[in-house]
């Protein structure tokens, strides 16, 4: 493969990252068309239900297609689900060549869509920017591979790592460039997840709020004994659909002022203690492919604990607060000698008005092709 | 001034940086002859009592600097020190134009090169890149204004903060790279300072190991009570000079063990508790310019909270360490409120290894020309 088709593969991945998190429960996918040198079609999958990308880019491309190569980030589907399978379109197209970057580890898809259009003649390269591909997918094959969302965690903190001062004022750490960055996470995961404490401390709405709209990730509270108060805004503002999950020992009679309400649903696990593995296997099963694990400390610490972060992004603030008892964001008992700590690769690092982001991920040698570890 | 003007000054200044921290208590300067487009000579101060930058330059040129362009990062000097004075010098050389990028703040000189230069004839331009002239004397300019040293606070720790587990597991937090990083700073400080608790728990031999050598800084150990064992690397390696405050209540029979030592020295202030200012002020009148101060947390927020810091310096590893007890990079009370925090200025973010390093300086709006708060 030549440098031109990377070229064309990183345009199609750079479409792909664009509808990130608007197109669960399918993944983000981008299809370039190009004949001659030069671009003839190009299209992503932008929601469920809708067409997929090879789909939006063939239809832009139209007859000329006939001979032309294809590029997607992603195989393309074989079976009917929503819309018809894309190998068959291709094929009925008249492309003559379809460069993929990653095959769909979709048990439905798994190699078919590249069988069905070998079978019909297509030259079918595969692993063009793969490393790539995967990442922009990261939370799809994650979730396709697991059941379970993929998790990320964000936290704001000063360069002292601290998330408040001693007092616990914490408002505001970062500035409104890094704080508008979150609201993007936000409109990007399927859910958000807090503990009780935050809730009572802040009463965070938990939405969206960026300048043109955004969607509202469902709002997870983690709540052992109920006590997020009943005229708490996740409860009341009608804003987004809220779980909360509690132990198994709490009355039914105190669940009804939540379950009355609109959109609330109570959880109730099996067990005395909220244990978030637990709560990861119920969220999968119900559709949840992204997580963003917005803290406190000590639900941070149970992600960390039970290894079970996909995604680390810290906003590091220019702000020195110093304290022995300022909170981090971080706690739990935390790990004992520097040799059992979760290593990290870094994946970027930028400034975002006058905060440092850092995003990382747990490194490599520790997790399988999925990025489960 | 034109562009190539600023060329010119930007390679004196590079030549400066390269010779910062060797030059104390001279500040490092740059210096380079220009004609007709010409590089025709270049230099440095290298060290106290050698030949100032404008010597080393003007010698290179030769007769040649006969009508030409000197560019110098400070202001040449008017008085006979270890050296007779490189304005003379300039004069002498035939030089028609002198580009300054800082004027000097030292009483001895303080405008004096400028209008001896300018009474000769000299065609004189001052101000060229002078913020970057005094980000390189920051040192020297905030020790001949304040008679006490210019403070660069470091710590390494991973992304969550931590310096340390919750059991005080903390080696090694950072890869190589970034601990080599710190011996460069060693290498550039009068002086370094820790607290007793790190001599106690870690044994430290304070000094400078670059692959090429090093110029070891005098270690400075807070040690009110004189908990130092006598057997501490610092006392007996003989490897530098060390350097013990302690408050006004230990016994003089108690100071003997160590006053018998080859280059440990004991200050006792005048007081129950040492107090950071009444060290930095002693340290500067033993001619102490730079100081790098390596902690601990207690140490490092007692220099926070009586806002003594110049230039902070964080290493952040690729780690999550967790744990609501593990240590943090400042300690002590802290602020109070966020609005009280110390507001920073990101200088520098860059990888170095697998570590991210942050270089910060207090907000320049609450500091004056000086760097002084």
């Amino acid at each position: 493969m030549s440098l031109k088709d990377e070229d064309y593969m990183r345009f199609a991945l750079k479409l792909a990252g664009k509808v990130a998190g608007q197109t669960s429960p399918n993944p983000p996918v981008g299809a370039v068309v190009v004949k001659e040198g030069q671009i003839i079609g190009f299209g992503a999958h932008l929601k469920a239900g809708g067409s997929h990308a090879e789909v939006h880019a063939l239809q832009m491309a139209g007859e000329k297609a006939i001979g032309a190569t294809i590029y997607v980030t992603l195989e393309p589907c074989s079976h009917h689900g929503k819309t018809p399978p894309c190998a068959d379109y291709i094929i009925e197209m008249g492309i003559k060549r379809c460069v993929i970057a990653v095959s769909d580890p979709n048990e439905k898809v798994a190699g078919r869509g590249i069988t069905k259009l070998r079978d019909a003649g297509v030259d079918v390269e595969l692993g063009l920017l793969q490393e790539k591909a995967e990442a922009v997918n990261a939370a799809f094959f994650h979730y396709i591979k697991t059941k379970t969302p993929y998790v990320t965690m964000k936290s704001a903190v000063s360069l002292d790592g601290k998330t408040a001062t001693a007092t616990g004022d914490s408002k505001w750490i970062t500035g409104k460039k890094a704080r508008l960055d979150v609201h993007e996470y936000r409109h990007k995961h399927d859910a958000i997840l807090v503990g009780v404490n935050t809730i009572i401390a802040d009463n965070p709405s938990l939405t969206t709020r960026l300048a043109g709209g955004g969607k509202n990730p469902v709002r997870i509270v983690l709540d052992t004994s109920l006590r997020t108060p009943v005229d708490a805004a996740v409860i009341t503002d009608n804003q987004a659909d809220t779980w909360i999950f509690t132990g198994k020992n709490v009355p039914d009679e105190k669940k009804k002022a939540y379950q009355q309400r609109n959109r609330v649903t109570i959880i109730s696990l099996d067990r005395d203690q909220i244990n978030v593995s637990a709560v990861l296997q119920v969220l999968g099963s119900k559709g949840i492919m992204s997580l963003f694990v917005e803290g406190g400390a000590a639900i941070n610490g149970a992600f960390l604990q039970e290894n079970l972060l996909n995604e680390i992004i810290f906003y590091i603030a220019p702000k020195l607060i110093g304290g022995k008892t300022a909170p981090t964001a971080i706690a739990g008992p935390g790990f004992q000698s520097i040799a059992e700590t979760l290593s990290l690769r870094i994946k970027d690092v930028e400034m975002i008005g006058e905060d440092i982001k850092i995003v990382a991920e747990p490194k490599k040698e520790e997790l399988d092709v999925y990025g489960n570890h």
